[in-house]
Parts: C-alpha cells; sequence; structure tokens
C-alpha cells in the first residue's frame, strides 16, 4: 500500500520536490499512519486504510516535518505528529463525504459510497480520537492545546458553511473567515506543530502558522476555482461537486456582486435549480467573465504572503521546495 | 434550562437521592456544560443546547464528581471535567442518532431529526473536540490518555456493534465485550477521572474505574430490556427501537441460544422481517419466556460486582447514595 500511496504524490502539483526532498520522512509518515490505524475491529483499517490510500496529497503532514526541520529539529517526534495532523484531516473527510453526499473522491468511490455512512461517520471518530490518543503520548500540551483548538474551529467553520450554504449574500471577508476555520486553521496548525516540536522561539512559531494558514486559504481558493474550471474534464476530474451541493464559493460570491447574471445565480442557488445544463451555464459564466481569473488574483495575494513568511528562513534546498509547493498552489490542475 | 435539567432528574431511577445529594455540584455541572457549548456560530449552542436540554440523566457527570469527593476531593477541577465527559457523551449521541436513523429520544424530537444529519454530525464534531479542549485546559496528562483511549474505545464499539447487527450468530461473551466499549468504558472512564483528580491511589483507581465499568454493563443491559418490556408501553415511552434497527442485543441472543421459536429470530433479523405485528411477537416472546427476566438476572451479576467495589470505602451519604443508584440501575423505568 505504501508504494502506491507515494507514486500518486509525484505529480505536477508543485509537491515534487518537497516529497522528493522528505521521501524518507513521507515513508515513515506512512508506515506509522499504517501501524496506528490497527485495530481488532477489522472494519476500522479496512475504511481508514482504502481512503488513506487514495493517495491524498498528504500536505499538511508534510507541512509538520518542513516546519521542524525548518527549526532545525533533527529527532523523529515530528513523524508521529504529522500522522497525528493527517488522521485529524483523513477523519472529516470521512466526516464531509456524509455531510456533502459526496460519491467520489480522486475518481475513486467515497467510503461513504464504497461502505455507508454509519461507518464512514463511526470510522471518522475513530479516527479523531486515536490522533488525541497520538498526541498524548507525545506527552506535549502545548500541541494538545493547538490540535484540540483547531478540531473545534475546522468544525465550526463546516457548520457556518452548512448555514451559509445557498446564501448569496455571502460576502468575501465571511467566505474567508468559513475557509480559514475550516481548512486553512489545520494547515496553520499543522506548522505550528513543527515548530514547537523543534522548540522554535515565538516568531518561528507565529511566522510559520501564519505561513500554513495563508497556504491554506491559497489551496481553498483553488480548490473552488478547479470545481468550475472548464479544462478539469480533459484530465477526468469530476467538476461541478459545489455547485451541485449547492456551495456558494469564492467565484460564485464574485460573480453574484458583480452582477453577472443574477437571476441565473438566484435561480441555482436559492431555487435550487441546479441540474447538469445549469452547471454548463455557471461553467461558461465563471470562466468567460474573468471571475475565475480574479479568484486566482485574489489566491496569489495569499500566496505572497506565505511567501514572505519564509523570507527570515536562510536558504536551503527545503526552503526552495516549500516556495515551489506555496507558488503551485495555485498553478495545479489538480 | 438550568432548571428544567433538574426537573428531570428526580425521577425514580435511583438517581434521586445522589442528584439530591450533589445538587449544587449538579447545578455547576450544567453552568459549566452551558457555558463551554457557546460558540460565535449560532447553529452549535441551539442543537447542542437542545441535546442538553431533554435532560439525559448526568449519570456520567456524576459519576465523577462522586469518585472525586468519595476520595476526599475538596476542589472545582472535577467539574469541569464532569462537562468534559458529558461532551464526549453527547457527542456520542448525536453520532448515534444519526447512525441508529432515530428520530425520537427521550420522547422528543432527536437532533437530526430537528435539523438534521448534516448539522448532527459537525455538532458531535464540536462537542468532541471542545471536550479535548476543556480537558487540555485543566493540564493532566493522565486523565487525557484515559478519555482519549476511552473514546477510541467507544468508536470501536460502535463500529463492532454497526458490523453485528443483524447477526444471530453472536454470542454472549462477544456481546458483553461490545457493549463494554460501547457504554461501560465511558462509565469507568468518568469514575477513575475523578479518582485522578482526588489524587486517589492505585487501589482507589482501579475499584472505582471497577465500579463504573460494572455499572455500565448492567445499564446497558437494562437499557436492552426496557426496549422490549411491555409495560414500558404504558409510560408513553417508545420501545422496539433496538428490533426496529436490527440490533442483536442480549435478551436476543439469550432466545436463540435457547431454541425459543429460532425460525421468528431469522426471519426478523436475517431476513429483516421487522414490522410492528414482529415487533408485538417478538416483545410476547422475550416476556413470556422469561428471557427477560434471564437478562435481568446477568444484570444483577454486573449490580453486585459494581456494590462490591464500593465496600472498601468508608461509610458516608455519598457511598449510600451510589449504592442506591447501583441498586436501582436494574429496577428503573426509563
Amino acid at each position: 500500500m505504501i508504494s502506491s500511496l507515494r507514486a500518486n504524490l509525484h505529480s505536477s502539483d508543485g509537491l515534487t520536490s518537497l516529497s522528493t526532498l522528505l521521501a524518507p520522512q513521507l515513508k515513515q509518515i506512512n508506515e506509522c499512519i499504517l501501524e496506528k490505524m490497527q485495530s481488532s475491529v477489522a472494519l476500522i483499517p479496512q475504511i481508514a486504510g482504502y481512503l488513506i490510500s487514495l493517495g491524498g496529497k498528504r500536505i499538511r503532514p508534510l507541512l509538520t516535518v518542513s516546519a521542524a526541520e525548518l527549526c532545525g529539529y533533527e529527532g523523529s517526534r515530528h513523524i508521529h505528529l504529522a500522522a497525528c495532523v493527517e488522521f485529524i484531516h483523513t477523519a472529516t473527510l470521512l466526516h464531509d463525504d456524509v455531510v456533502d453526499e459526496s460519491s467520489l473522491r480522486r475518481g475513486m468511490a467515497t467510503a461513504n459510497t464504497r461502505w455507508n455512512n454509519k461507518a464512514s461517520i463511526l470510522v471518522g471518530d475513530f479516527l479523531f480520537s486515536r490522533a488525541f490518543e497520538l498526541m498524548v503520548a507525545d506527552q506535549s500540551l502545548d500541541i494538545l492545546r493547538i490540535l484540540s483548538k483547531t478540531s473545534s474551529a475546522i468544525a465550526e467553520g463546516e457548520v457556518m458553511q452548512l448555514a451559509s450554504s445557498h446564501d448569496l449574500d455571502l460576502n468575501q471577508d465571511t467566505y474567508i473567515k468559513i475557509i480559514s476555520s475550516k481548512t486553512a486553521c489545520l494547515f496553520s496548525a499543522a506548522a505550528e506543530v513543527g515548530v514547537v516540536v523543534a522548540g522554535g522561539n515565538t516568531p518561528e512559531r507565529q511566522v510559520l502558522a501564519s505561513f500554513g494558514h495563508n497556504l491554506g486559504i491559497a489551496f481553498q481558493l483553488m480548490d473552488d476555482i478547479l470545481d468550475y474550471e472548464a479544462d478539469q474534464r480533459k484530465l477526468g476530474k469530476t467538476i461541478g461537486d459545489d455547485f451541485r451541493e449547492g456551495q456558494v464559493t469564492l467565484p460564485i460570491i464574485l460573480a453574484y456582486e458583480k452582477g453577472i447574471d443574477r437571476e441565473f445565480w438566484e435561480k441555482a442557488f436559492v431555487k435550487g435549480s441546479r441540474d447538469e445544463k445549469a452547471l454548463e451555464k455557471a461553467i461558461i459564466l465563471l470562466n468567460e467573465s474573468g471571475i475565475l481569473d480574479e479568484t486566482k488574483a485574489i489566491a496569489q495575494r495569499f500566496v505572497d504572503d506565505a511567501l514572505s513568511c519564509l523570507s527570515s528562513f536562510r536558504d536551503s534546498p527545503l526552503k526552495s521546495a516549500l516556495e515551489d509547493l506555496t507558488y503551485f498552489s495555485i498553478q495545479r490542475e489538480t
């Protein structure tokens, strides 16, 4: 399973240099994940293993390892904590797919489709609890504080998004607040945990937490864009998920604010007329009006902020790889 | 809200003496729960508050407080930790009701019915995370270890039960193992946490954890019995939930093992013929064959073990109240 996990990472998404540089650590993280998701209840490693084998980008655990090593850490605690971070992420994915009624993730059936919602909820709970067990074993209250606070924030962000779905009056600021909680918070925490493990100083902690935050926002905005990018179809990627779920994301907010065919968006998001024909129209509207480019320009500002957070660190292959990752976060195709 | 919460506790379920004796602490626990479930995301306190206001027995937080005070504790940390325990319990209820597709809890609409499954899942996640935040604020790694391990065990128990639903080959030992994880584990942890707060010694810790475990098993078995008790109808209680969900509980295991109308149970649990007429028949079979009495006799053994765990403590009103609670755990009507 590990080899297939790693194979997935070598895509042209800006992670190549980081995952190549940290290949040994990535191998250790994957081994730790496989070991710690075990349970005498067979269904748990089956489902957790399935989801983990789909081969996410492992960007969050890589942030933990990167931040620690950027601060000069040479031990092995960061591997276990990186696995905790990935467990929390995987637990949220399992629950998200149930909440969003998603049927595909990375082109494969989601766990709730392959098994059922019940199992997805419970295995999510297990992974979440197991993450805390691993953190307790590491014995840092500081890290437990960061990640328990982050977990609450993720849930708050998800509830905020749920409460504001179909809401065309959502503004940019509120939307950024939602994705800060829902997505960027774990990116930020992942990096901060790395600094804490390394015994980094307060400025290092602040600046790398901020790096994670900005990178997380950029990533989420790019995800929002990719969901409407016409080119994505060519890659065989499912697009339009956000639209089908009635999720108002930044491109929609911008289009509506600018008065681009308001009637269409109202029909789609308020009255619920979101069939495949409507999706086609949404894609054309967002691509041709330049809204996706505008969204990318906003994402670029977060990329710039993230890059500036790295500027205080001395040059190194690791710093370059993180810069690559950041730069490519809004150039990626998947 | 607090007064309605407390009113619920004064029922004849054996908790009266304990909740009267610990009324001030119970008030503090309820206040702590209300304070700590707050969030800027309005839906969170709405849903959490609704579920908490349904007025569960608060037996788990009362166990934490009781165990601490039985070991001579006079501080206030146990109040916050009791609230953590209740948050974990409430989170599992929210997820359970989604998993079991339940529509009623204590005669009121479940949160998933009143709001929806999505909100229930996410607010459950929030309460679970908030519980860990509160534990971190308390700063005891020992307590974090107990409750993170317990949370994993609860999820494992739930998955085990999910994997074994409709399984008539389930035996008594496996069933006790499932409910140990699913239910008794949190009773046990709730008590153990109290001892840890009080700085109790190892024997006190072991004996009160064991008390909680045995009490938890007895409670669960009584829940299993109540689901088929003909008298329950008179109380306006919904019965037959386990049956409708195809959940094989101890009464069914015993009936099937003893060969009481095996064909009927196979039709119900394997072939899925579980309409209201079948439920009527199940109730008659289990009541008239003495299976419910037999289940209660098994529960009585756990009650006896729980009582013997208390014997090493010197007599006190608190010890008497815990004995009452234990004794009445299998005499209760709700």
